[in-house]
């Protein structure tokens, strides 16, 4: 099982608010990607709705993947100014959030 | 805001059972990624182990996230003959799971 050299996603999982209108989640996404040209060990930055048919979602309805150079790369953003100001906005809009790290790793089978 | 073309993201967040053995997981972890070679549309697989730092990942311990070339993919991946005799290993040592798909979209900020 081989890791990618230090590179680590970030994964949230997210409900909006139900109070929450398509051009404020517009709006938050961009901001989110945004934080790509503000904060140096982000590398990367995707979001998709869910689109899983197996109903075990728990009731997440937005995926945000992000890649970081490292786990020091990810401390180094949680308290970022960026970030703080970002998170700002975004987290009283979320009605719940769930967060993973993981080293994407492969296997050869 | 651009789509990936047809791309899907299948990712599954679990907890393993407490009485389930690093040997056990190993060789789980083998046979999911070995699905790869059995289930055409299934195009690749990483794992990896939660790392976050910030404490919300609600008791989720392995990410499991692999590609598909389409949301139809999914649907014939999830009663293929070889899913359905994985499953039957793999669900049984889970405490909790969650899964979500998603087509990876960008954004040009």
């Amino acid at each position: 099982m081989e890791e990618a050299k230090g590179l680590v996603k970030h994964v949230l999982l997210v409900r909006f608010k139900d109070d929450t209108t398509p051009d404020q989640i517009e709006e938050l996404i961009k901001g989110f990607a945004n934080l790509v040209n503000l904060v140096p060990p982000m590398k990367s930055f995707h979001w998709g709705r869910d689109v899983s048919i197996e109903n075990v979602h728990q009731g997440f309805t937005h995926v945000f993947e992000t890649t970081f150079e490292s786990t020091e790369g990810i401390a180094e953003y949680l308290p970022h100014p960026a970030h703080v100001e970002f998170s700002k906005r975004f987290l009283p809009r979320l009605e719940k959030v769930l967060v993973v790290d993981f080293k994407p790793t492969t296997v050869h089978a």
